[in-house]
């Protein structure tokens, strides 16, 4: 049964100080705009700093001035913000950014990046680029105009066509949340983390992660014709990317990051000699944001057999 | 503006030794047949052996046992295979292969595979596979049950982002197309052919050549940002690749074969090595054709910067 793995993504950034996002909303909002892309909020967690929620399409990441969510599926984000700019008023919102990735099925979701951007052109004066090839993996990235002061750095790690033992650890309808834990390596990833995971029924796992104000999500669609795996994270997931790809071992993978501005020196430093560059991406965005995006593949030598299309498998059951 | 340069294809062999194609069936069938998948014929040569249309969106062969076709944009080519089954009868369909190649704006189609099959699976039994990664270039190929006595050779190679220089030669408003055919050095590619071309408005160049039974054709979508150029043929292309490819200079593409069994060795002795191969794909087919799929890329090193996306050129103007 496939599953749409590729995510849209949304920061916010608030403008008032004396605002929480955490104190002054309450749970009762997020489950409202969750809502409104049609999913919903399954568990939460949360310290300090940060409230991290699993959703039943990826998850959602609240701080006092900022929040991040991320939906899978054929959910329809762009409604979520256009909750939040209703309820919270647009000028409440010192920076955004909404990111969609590529799909497998896009015949198959209830809008396409231009559409969503219609929607958010109505509330917000913002640009859009395109990262990555039209005809390979791209992410579609639509920001707020405007300067912002503080630049956080932080990452996507992409994953696709993960290793056959990967793949049927996950699909294995027995397995625990203990056991992907240990496969994962969560404990070598995430130490002292505060960990909150779910399995999904038939397929896939979500985990959040949050460590003071440091946060990582791990979402994985593992069915094996179209697997797929997202690591997004405040913290460096390019020096992770070692332990990540040896654990994995995709056929393909994508690194996006925001304010990494050793980029560079790093995917020399840390990703793995075997994997080639197909596509490298270099953008100073006009909020002051610096964004870098890189396709890897792993050369194939080997012909493998062509794959049986169920139209019922394939096409019905989106 | 964007445009969709993927391509739909058919191939039909028919069963009476008797009836021809070409002397049996008039020039209004083929008109109409085009004009069922939403393109119209725009031009005509032939030969003892074929008649070879250029069309709206690509090109119609005609032989007297056998036809292909193949369409770009937004076309509905599973119509005319209908059609032909309505007016020439089912039962004098030997051989039956429709394929589909993966689409930048799927969403912009009238219908994807799964929809297209479910209408041939109407009237034929048949299977369908996919060739190459769900994430990156594919085809689906659905055929037509029952073992063909004939095996043919035919290939395609499907060049992506070729280089500025040749997308450059294509967008000029004043080239000829005396001029592109020197560039393409079709005079070295298909020596004593005859040739049958057109310059679409605002891009776009579309090639036939004929000699004796054999064809080739060639489709170029010249658009910087999602350059594809297609090259079709029962003359092996793996042989003529080091010429296209040193013509095009894409960052990537794709080689399909019907029954080349030395698929194998002729990519070894003639793909070059800068090149490396993400995806290799061999299949038996139960109607005893043997089909290879390759996918190359080229290894990047320098970083370019993100694509402007326009709303009004990349979504609105399919």
């Amino acid at each position: 049964m496939f599953f749409e793995g590729s995510e849209k993504k949304v920061e916010v950034i608030i403008k008032n100080a004396s605002f929480s996002l955490i104190d002054n909303v309450t749970d009762e909002f997020w489950v409202e705009l969750v809502k409104r892309a049609n999913a919903k909020i399954l568990s939460c967690i949360q310290n300090k700093y940060c409230k991290a929620f699993i959703l039943s399409e990826s998850s959602l990441f609240v701080w006092h001035d900022r929040f991040v969510i991320l939906t899978c599926g054929v959910t329809h984000l762009v409604n979520s913000v256009e909750y939040f700019i209703q309820e919270q008023g647009i000028e409440c919102i010192e920076y955004l950014t909404y990111q969609r990735k590529n799909e497998y099925y896009s015949h198959a979701q209830l809008s396409c990046f231009g559409d969503d951007i219609k929607v958010l052109n109505k509330y917000i004066k913002g640009n859009a680029l395109r990262f990555g090839e039209m005809d390979s993996h791209h992410t579609f990235l639509f920001y707020k105009q405007g300067e912002h002061r503080v630049q956080n750095k932080s990452y996507e790690l992409l994953a696709y066509h993960i290793s056959e033992q990967a793949s049927e650890k996950f699909i294995n309808p027995n397995i625990t949340v203990q056991e992907i834990r240990r496969f994962l390596q969560l404990d070598k990833l995430l130490p002292d983390f505060l960990i909150d995971d779910h399995i999904f029924d038939p397929y896939g796992y979500s985990v959040n992660a949050i460590k003071d104000d440091k946060y990582l999500t791990i979402h994985v669609t593992p069915q094996a014709e179209s697997s797929y795996v997202s690591v997004e994270s405040n913290i460096n997931l390019i020096k992770l990317s070692p332990l990540i790809l040896k654990v994995l071992k995709p056929k393909s993978f994508d690194l996006l990051s925001f304010n990494e501005v050793e980029f560079k020196a790093l995917i020399k430093q840390y990703i793995n000699r075997q994997y080639v560059s197909k596509s490298l991406v270099e953008q100073q965005l006009k909020n002051g944001c610096n964004v870098h995006f890189a396709n890897y593949v792993l050369p194939q030598h080997n012909f493998i057999t062509a794959t049986v299309f169920d139209l019922l498998e394939d096409h019905n059951e989106l």
